[in-house]
């Protein structure tokens, strides 16, 4: 591992000093956001210059990223949340929902740059991006930090099949940005026409699932591909490097990992939502529930970045269910755990019994006795308004998974 | 007429300065590209420090486009016409034919900025815009043309109606870039929906035919719509203003209007093909014959402009055409008139008669005698190998509209 190997030093800093890096900036950023009504009246009254560390932001309320699309509707485009005209910017985006963002005129406004380099992306290497870049930011994002590494980039778009082989004949580019499964399918399209794409060495992928099969067949035609974990909301969020161990946070971006359906951190190493609160004062982000689920994961990477890592994108966190008829979602069961605190960790499993729904509460406790079952079955009851049983079971005992309602229903 | 209605200083500028600043420039440019074996082949012997005037210029030989598909395909991806690598580029692009293009690393690398001010785009503008980002530079010469004016742009792309009109219901957009016929389909899908597209008030259309009828219903919605020439090759070639008389040519562009079938420009005011020069040492463009048709306007522009004007695109300037099975091209029509200089403009008629293919070459002549016009045929089948009549005719009294060979066959 040399300084070659990193986009810049801020990668290799030590870990404390990142920390006290974004801490300082983020009361000022917080401050600025108050111009927006939006954030105001999310907060309510809020001192920022006493939010200068990860307690006092894990106080803050969240906003989730499927409240979005009604808020931003209510009050157009942007909800009241940006603090800076729309026509400042240099994009403006959507993407499904729908929700609108918008692209600061930065070089490199969705910190895609250092992705790419982690993924061998060089001053030289001509991309092949097929992000679509109408409407949505995909395009964008990786245009842009390909563009900051240095590299030329081919805006190909998603489809097009034969013109793009065209163009890999007449470009012969070193790299390709877009889904892993676009990228099967044109080196699959290429072998068929006898098309050498073997130009291709590098790749970035996302958007979609990266499963070990296709690793192993994109790895096999000579091409390193990595992984990214980005969102419409402020670009890429974490990205893999050469260690190929988990995926690297973003520098800029503070990450907090929550039991869902809450706002509680989890501790290290626990499965729960994935909350992002960047710090760019014309677009801020606090708190906001992305509705992924992930991880940290423990150590330092051998990459030489002192970045905490994600574990990758382990399932959506939105677990509301239908049960006979009615919604029940995970702030409830959260509830029942604030009404419960000597439970440990909830999960309640829905199951399909003589053709009709069923649930059982499964709650980590120390100790095992009717009377707490029986109380905790009747709070179940107050807040899903349904009946359902309680196995109480030993700490430690429920997987690790973020799963606060478990549909096993065929 | 003010100084806030023009770009920059460079546009008012006396016509002579323009002109010398122009040729000052070329031979430079000519000695960079000498290093790119393609200008080399194309040129032979030459010496840059000559071309110092428009006279010297018509002399080097032209490139047509319609050839560049080939030769790029014996060399790609550039034909060896780029001094510069590839992975230099911002953007890399194809257009049909193929032809492959490069975008520089510049803010407005595609001259766009001037033909949207003179559209009344402005700082504060939201630009909707229906140009594909996909392969083709469509989309990104209005995207780098606004945002150097100091617009946002939303990369919309062509189709998608639906998401298009909830995009203008969201962000309110003021300007719109595009083709005039997906303005009018927005526009219609927008009424017809009963979403309110009132907000766009200005548009730069181009890409497409803007027929009377289109451009009245358009200006009845409250848009006012700027018509631009555009090329693949080099972006911008010339742009509407308020005037509304012809298309100003842009800057940092050389245009010549020449014979088809030659490389001999016409008088001022008589239609030709448009070649085009460009000046980026990077990327330049020396007497490229685009197949378009235009003419000088005679004049200055009412709206203070002083670079020369356009009178618009006027039709495809490649008139080949198959007589009686064999092909008759513009320039066997140009080496006749090379054979006798006593001639002035010629013009091959092609018509039907008796369910055979005829042709009469008509010409210009101050004297009509009977040895000239039987010299005359005899030149006609020595060079298209075709037997066909000849009918001298007054000098002026051709028609002006580019046409060397004119297909009247029904």
């Amino acid at each position: 591992v040399t300084e070659a190997d990193h986009y810049d030093a801020a990668e290799t800093r030590d870990p404390r000093e990142r920390e006290t890096a974004l801490f300082v900036r983020l009361p000022r950023v917080l401050e600025a956001a108050l111009a927006a009504p939006g954030w105001r009246d999310h907060f309510g009254p809020l001192d920022p210059r006493a939010v200068t560390d990860r307690a006092a932001l894990a106080k803050l309320p969240m906003l989730r990223k499927s409240n979005l699309p009604a808020m931003q509707k209510a009050a157009p485009p942007f909800a009241g949340l940006v603090p800076v005209p729309a026509a400042e910017f240099a994009h403006l985006f959507t993407s499904p929902g729908p929700i609108y963002e918008a692209e600061p005129r930065d070089a490199d406004p969705w910190h895609a740059a250092r992705a790419l380099f982690a993924a061998g992306f060089r001053a030289g290497d001509i991309v092949l991006n097929t992000f679509s870049y109408h409407l949505t930011p995909g395009g964008f994002i990786m245009d842009s930090g390909a563009r900051a590494v240095g590299c030329a980039v081919i805006p190909a778009g998603p489809g097009n099949t034969e013109q793009q082989l065209d163009v890999i004949a007449a470009y012969r580019p070193t790299a390709y940005a877009g889904t892993p499964d676009f990228l099967n399918i044109l080196l699959e399209a290429a072998e068929k026409q006898g098309c050498d794409a073997g130009c291709i060495r590098k790749a970035s992928v996302g958007g979609a699932a990266f499963p070990r099969s296709l690793q192993d067949r994109v790895a096999a035609r000579g091409i390193a591909a990595y992984q990214t974990y980005a969102v419409a909301e402020c670009g890429i969020v974490a990205y893999e490097t050469p260690a190929r161990e988990g995926l690297v946070i973003s520098e800029d971006i503070i990450v907090e990992i929550v039991r869902p359906g809450t706002g509680d951190p989890v501790p290290d190493g626990e499965v729960g939502e994935v909350v992002v609160t960047t710090l760019d004062p014309r677009h801020p982000l606090f708190r906001v529930a992305l509705g992924d689920l992930s991880a940290i994961m423990p150590g330092a990477s051998p990459c030489g970045r002192t970045n905490r890592r994600l574990r990758g994108w382990l399932g959506r966190a939105d677990q509301t269910t239908k049960i006979k008829g009615m919604f029940v979602r995970p702030d409830q069961i959260a509830e029942i755990a604030r009404r419960h605190p000597e439970l440990a960790r909830l999960r309640l499993v829905v199951t399909r019994e003589n053709e009709i729904d069923a649930m059982t509460l499964r709650a980590e406790s120390a100790h095992a006795d009717g009377a707490l079952s029986n109380a905790v079955a009747a709070t179940l009851q107050v807040v899903t308004k349904l009946k359902g049983a309680v196995a109480l079971v030993p700490p430690g005992s429920l997987p690790n998974d973020g799963k606060v309602i478990a549909d096993e229903r065929a």
